[in-house]
């Protein structure tokens, strides 16, 4: 039995939506900006992703842009919105627990002459909005705080922080990298004064080398690459259909019994944290203060330090098993790095190199999680006796 | 019957690719910067790849960095190369008919403080040697010129542009847009002086939303966007496994039996020549002087002025009986304006607005070319009539 717990780093894609993308590139192949039937034929794919996931979202469709993926929203959210509201002011305010394609961007900004204030988390993982008040100021042009965290499962005040900052400064504008919480979270730009929010196709079963960013109608914004003029122009290149549609149909697929598959996710959340804390010298990190049933984190993702076992073992143990997990995230490409989002809630320094995290999908099986515990049963014990020799 | 004669707009993905793409996606589907062995499995698709198209260039695997297509690939070597490389110099060089990824990206840079020259061609669509000699100063950091020409199908002289480049100035860069030459000619980059290539991979059977761009190992080149520093930092982002597997697969299939391949595109050409020939009032543009046989063009683009018919009008009419044709090219996104090649080529003012490309494809067959053929002795005479009056 093959066990795949890392499914943040990516997921299985949906049997659907490969089937659709194999319609799109091998029958309705068109290039969506062609004048004949089988051009209209590839709009009308794009418009059914984009009407999707503006119902999902309650955004109006021409406010969805599809990208590369994550890190180009991530990207052209950051780089856009900075290069064209460098006149109401210079300064930015994100994390300290961000994805890369935030953190790296930002610096990158940092070069370019703007001032970025990163801020602090508490133990579990969340911005106090206490310091986002005290760190906003009239210059500050764009907030960028990530949905769910992609190591710990954090959730972060999205709703609360949005409506912060527009009471302190409407023009400041608010992004969300919501590729780990779109699919797991009911999330509306909207309501929650979000203006603009990446998403990733490969993170919710769709296909990889697809996202999009929702962008709200009056965001200002220049574009990152230039070209062809599709997309309004804030996104040259053809359409990537096939990968579009396929996003879409994930995401319908998913919020299409969501209540239910979230539940599902929930039972083996709660089935694997009760089933791992049998382990002696465990820490489940990123809980909230007296929730330890997980509340208030997100649905899919366990992140837990094994005393006395360095991850990298563990993590090859369990593979020979088939149970595949993740030390840290595999968003930093073959960089084992002690994790910034780790040390920023304050984790035990000799526990940094031991925390694995386990992330689930619609497709875990409660079986899969009693698979899983019984490989950590087994060889916990024998890691930690060679560990001290 | 359909026949589609858009193929320099998008192509119809090879079968063998989806499959591929399918199996990836729902069985394979790891991240490749996971450090288990579903990572590991993801790696090697993209080893695979970087093996293939290494070996048809004949160049090294390093030097393969995968994008999003054709569009992203030429604003990172554009891009990419003028801020890594504004120290010794800001001029840069291009072509009057460049796809709008180039030209674009060169207004961009233009708007950045560099300076650029656009060339001008002859009556085929050919820069001259002499032009590119004298417009290159020791301020010139990188020439860019396509390789095919989208509209007409022009070939450059490559190999005696990046000759005469690096007599004047090995230090000056040399990108080549191979958008529609990749798949359609040998190409080989160290041999031809190439340092930066772009591809596409729906323009050759491959899916949509990934290309490529060649980056020789010694070419110093920036980063245009920021995260988990994939590919050697240059190209920031989860790695399309399916897509970068997929376009691979697609040049393999073509570069696998490639002179056969070639010899029937070229039977469709000429046979599609020689009968449109048979209409009167008709000129194809592009050909090279005392080569009415389309000799020294690309195997796949004909481009043709029907004097007196409206090319919008042509192409739905053509569409009714299911053959699909490009009035100028798809890459603008529905803004029918004067096409740039056209007038840079000296086509008569009123032929502008009564052109339309033909591109066949691999798919193409020679009953395919006399159905289209027939559309247009049957309607020709019928759109003059209407138009004339």
């Amino acid at each position: 039995m093959e066990v795949y717990m890392d499914n943040s780093a990516t997921t299985r894609t949906f049997p659907e939506v490969a089937e659709l993308m194999t319609r799109i590139m091998c029958e309705d192949y068109g290039n969506s900006s062609s004048m004949h039937s089988k051009g209209v034929q590839a709009e009308q794919y794009i418009r059914y992703a984009k009407e999707t996931l503006a119902r999902i979202l309650k955004v109006n469709e021409k406010e969805i842009y599809f990208t590369s993926g994550g890190t180009e929203s991530d990207n052209l959210a950051l780089i856009g919105c900075a290069l064209a509201n460098n006149r109401r002011g210079n300064h930015l305010i994100t994390t300290k627990i961000e994805h890369p394609a935030i953190l790296q961007t930002m610096q990158h900004l940092e070069q370019q002459g703007f001032r970025v204030t990163y801020l602090p988390v508490d133990e579990s993982g969340r911005v106090r909005l206490e310091d986002l008040h005290r760190a906003m100021t009239p210059e500050t042009i764009l907030v960028s705080i990530m949905h769910t965290n992609n190591e710990i499962g954090a959730l972060q005040p999205i709703a609360e922080a949005g409506a912060l900052i527009k009471r302190m400064n409407p023009n400041t504008l608010f992004h969300v990298d919501a590729v780990q919480g779109f699919g797991k979270a009911r999330i509306y730009p909207k309501k929650m004064n979000i203006d603009l929010m990446s998403v990733s196709g490969h993170k919710i079963h769709g296909p990889k080398g697809v996202g999009f960013l929702y962008v709200g109608e009056k965001v200002k914004i220049h574009p990152i690459a230039f070209g062809g003029g599709q997309q309004g122009n804030l996104r040259s290149g053809t359409e990537n259909v096939p990968g579009i549609a396929g996003l879409a149909k994930a995401a319908e697929i998913l919020y299409r019994n969501f209540d239910q598959e979230m539940e599902r996710l929930w039972e083996c959340k709660r089935r694997f944290m009760e089933g791992v804390r049998k382990i002696d010298n465990v820490v489940i990190n990123g809980l909230l203060p007296g929730a330890p049933d997980g509340a208030g984190t997100a649905p899919h993702i366990v992140s837990v330090s094994f005393r006395g076992v360095r991850s990298e073992v563990l993590l090859h143990t369990l593979e020979e098993k088939n149970v595949y997990v993740s030390a840290g995230s595999a968003c930093s490409s073959h960089k084992p790095q002690p994790s910034a989002t780790l040390k920023a809630i304050g984790v035990d320094k000799d526990l940094l190199d031991s925390t694995i995290r386990f992330s689930f999908s619609v497709f875990t099986t409660p079986e899969e999680v009693d698979v899983c515990l019984q490989v950590l049963y087994d060889k916990i014990p024998m890691l930690r006796k060679y560990s001290r020799h």
